[in-house]
């Protein structure tokens, strides 16, 4: 990327550009709003509160036209080896196909494996809603357990919550990941073994976290069941190893799996989504996917200068190597996609936390930023401060819908005007004429306003991207979810990384295990550096 | 701090360490570990994997020195108005004065108040737990609901979470801070009005989101008891506003106060703990106090190269200002410490997020750097790919207790494994040779070997400190809270901010306002950019 005639120019677009206020730039050109904003079908994306021109989009989309973007999403969607390390097809956008269109792997279409896995997670949904599944007294199903952890937990656990006003009465979804054993002592300390099923999501089914947490739910499940053969009634498994699903007591015909082209942190979308389909129905789930392959059907044909995810991820590209943002804030003005943030951190982190090229070289420019968030308006009360009078430039992500699904009125209005205006003060800022004479108009002494009005200065200038919708609809929720993915690939494909992989999680697994033997047994310790060694001992005196 | 000696010995001393590698300094020095590593009752602060040798900390400490750092840290405990731009004093430190030092404010010792609102406290929980407080209809109360926002929130919902373990039976704690109307809605959707009481936390008592909210449970709660009376019993306030907590319906009684001396971030010490005091006893309340009180004592009088908040907060600098790291990680391996970081994340950025020094002039560095984080193990398997192997240098704390509350035995092991190991794994890194070696053993051929081995690298060199301590116990959370409260003190000290002021939240709620008028009216609007113009239009077409 580096190299491209592009890259050059942007480089000297940017010395140009960076001494710019966007006050300015928005005081010269009345139509900037309607020019630097898209819309999908009710998403508003506003990102003309950038530090951009016209001149700099051109750029951007050159650079990507340069890096053979178009032809890299045309791979993804034919099911070409993208994930180039592990040679797999990436096909997240397989699993939400709602076209007629085949898509082949090996030479297979592999739409009617998605299909099956589709009717089965129905069939499954439908008899816990209607209380013909029932536990091992006979009593209907009450509550569910996803056991899981990184991508078998974050997308999940994310969508249950964004979809809280769609929930089945009766039924409440739980979510356990941490090894932590607080973690599935909180959970369990709420529920029946009678009325409970446990949902075990890992791919091997050998994650260590998961497969811990799902023996002790076991334990404590046959501690009130007694017999194992019940089991089979109050645990399903959400993997691809039968066998190893079989030895823990599931049932092989409620193993719902996926495939090698499913990654972790793509898989809400495939039977991992088993907890969203329980929690709001798997017609519900039906539109999350609808929403997610809407916005694929428009990455993959829009223009480059007319398509959400590839003009988002360019405008990340600009800040991360021009302006040398090491951070992206996600910012929804939504309780409901608190965990939005979370669930993003490892799409774009794992994914584009790199820097070796898909060919094996050293990347020569920064990859992937921090991603990270709260809610709005908590955030406000919180880290605002440094966004607005920091001394670090944070592009900032705002989500809001326009409307509520809870009581209309003034307290979601509220809300929406505190999101606007945050993204409106980011841009302009304060100057110091307009401190003092808000000052003096609040009758403060002269005194006070020269001693103050350093303090009560906002730079502006500082940029943001608005993505306001209607309301919080699984839909809406599956639209951004996509958006985001393809934003990343965007990203790594202009990066030259394969953001598919996942390497750097390795070595320190692999630590973990000699650790955890010598800290329970004594005898000499392998090689460790003296702080490593140290805190063994350490930790061996006081366990 | 710029024009320091000591700066200027850092900046040339940075260049000849940032080439040299952790592995060769832990080789080259046998007694590393014991050197830099601090005890601080069960607390074991290791930093011994951080970018530094000796010399460093010497130069450092040099630096903190020639700031003038131990008198500003004097000048705190003395009560002086080291909040320069509100010119108050700072003492949260009085909160949890457990010795019998007088502290003084404007000549009166403030020791006596503080007291008696702990008196205050400790009557009301004591009431509430022995069922001699109770509701409208005579039942004692089961639930209690704090409502509040920023660090009306985030510190005490923090630690009634990290407290789980020591929850009194019979009472459970709710936290409500958005506007957005699904947060009350989801909180009011499991309560019975007639067991159910509110502390509404507000200094003011005019915090936007919280008296909306309050209204709203004030509301909801008349629906079922019908006569305004009754508010005072399932009602009080955290405040200092006496005729609006009266206006309300609160029963001034009922109101426990605090004072102009107390940062909201600052304030889980104060009054608004009630609700880690109804969660789990104001005997352990006061541990925390005991706990925080601890820290006080050491962070006054420890000399600075073994005192752990100064340690920490140079080591924070020093990537900061000279590595240019952008970013703080936290990593709590403990479920129960999951809103650590969102509660650092305000207490760190709310006071360092600044460009303005105390005096009125430009900084001349970078100030507070985002935090972030989650809890380990799940990070591991969401954004730890990037703390390895990303082109960017994040700090990270981890802290992990050696004991779990719950089941003893491997899974807690497994949990403490993991975090030394990923301490071990970002400082030692994984040659190119070590890959190679690796995967001989795995016995794949030399083809895959050469085409994935850069992949498989890990550069390590990555610096984190590791605060290990027995058991997450009240006064561990205490000393933990303490030592970051005064970590970022001595950062904003050498930076030469105002830590206790946040003029920067102004703004967006003033053009909130203006924004908020506009949404619900017709009309012409104020002076806006075409973008925010655009929105509210957008926006009103669709409301």
């Amino acid at each position: 990327m580096t190299h491209t005639q592009a890259w050059q120019e942007l480089k000297e677009h940017h010395r140009q550009i960076s001494t710019k206020h966007m006050r300015d730039l928005f005081s010269q050109d009345p139509q900037r709003f309607e020019r630097l904003s898209l819309s999908f079908e009710d998403l508003l994306f506003d990102y003309s509160k950038n530090r951009i021109t016209d001149h700099t989009l051109r750029l951007l989309c050159a650079l990507a036209g340069q890096c053979g973007l178009e032809d890299k999403i045309g791979r993804m969607f034919a099911g070409e080896r993208i994930n180039c390390t592990e040679q797999r097809p990436a096909l997240h956008v397989a699993l939400r196909n709602r076209s007629s269109r085949p898509i082949h792997v090996d030479g297979e279409d592999i739409m009617p494996r998605v299909h099956a896995v589709l009717d089965q997670m129905r069939a499954f949904v439908d008899k816990v809603h209607s209380g013909a599944w029932r536990g091992f007294t006979g009593e209907p199903i009450c509550d569910v357990v996803n056991i899981g952890i990184g991508g078998s937990d974050l997308g999940p656990r994310m969508a249950v919550q964004a979809l809280t006003p769609y929930h089945k009465p009766g039924i409440k979804v739980h979510f356990v990941s941490n090894i932590d054993p607080a973690d599935l002592a909180d959970t369990l300390a709420v529920l029946r073994p009678e009325t409970t099923i446990f949902l075990i999501a890992s791919k091997t089914f050998g994650t260590q976290e998961t497969l811990a947490n799902a023996h002790g739910a076991r334990d404590w499940f046959l501690q009130a069941a007694g017999e194992t053969k019940h089991v089979a009634r109050h645990f399903v498994a959400l993997s691809t190893n039968r066998e190893r699903v079989r030895d823990f007591g599931i049932d092989p015909a409620n193993m719902f799996p996926f495939w090698d082209w499913v990654g972790g942190r793509y898989s809400l979308w495939s039977a991992i989504g088993l907890s969203i389909a329980l929690a709001a129905g798997m017609d519900r789930f039906e539109e999350l996917l609808a929403g997610g392959h809407a916005m694929d059907e428009h990455f993959r044909s829009a223009p480059l200068d007319r398509n959400l995810p590839v003009v988002m991820g360019l405008l990340g590209i600009w800040y991360v190597n021009f302006f040398g943002a090491a951070t992206q804030a996600i910012v929804p003005y939504a309780q409901h996609l608190q965990r939005l943030p979370a669930y993003l951190q490892q799409a774009d982190m794992e994914s584009n936390g790199k820097a070796t090229t898909c060919d094996g070289r050293a990347v020569c420019c920064d990859t992937g930023p921090v991603v990270w968030g709260e809610p709005g308006t908590n955030g406000q009360h919180a880290f605002f401060q440094l966004l607005h009078q920091g001394t670090r430039l944070i592009p900032v992500d705002f989500l809001v819908p326009m409307h509520s699904h809870y009581a209309p009125g003034e307290h979601h209005n509220i809300l929406l005007a505190n999101c606007l205006a945050q993204c409106e003060a980011l841009m302009r800022g304060r100057t110091d004429a307009e401190a003092r004479i808000q000052m003096e108009a609040q009758g403060l002494d002269q005194a006070d306003i020269s001693r103050l009005a350093p303090h009560r200065v906002f730079p502006g200038n500082r940029p943001s991207n608005l993505l306001m919708f209607d309301k919080l609809t699984p839909r809406i929720l599956g639209i951004l979810i996509a958006l985001y993915e393809h934003k990343i690939y965007v990203q790594g494909t202009l990066w030259g990384i394969n953001s598919f992989d996942q390497w750097g999680v390795e070595l320190g697994k692999q630590l973990a295990g000699t650790i955890l033997t010598e800290l329970q047994e004594d005898g000499a310790l392998s090689e460790h550096d003296a702080s490593t060694a140290g805190l063994i001992r350490h930790a061996r005196r006081n366990l």
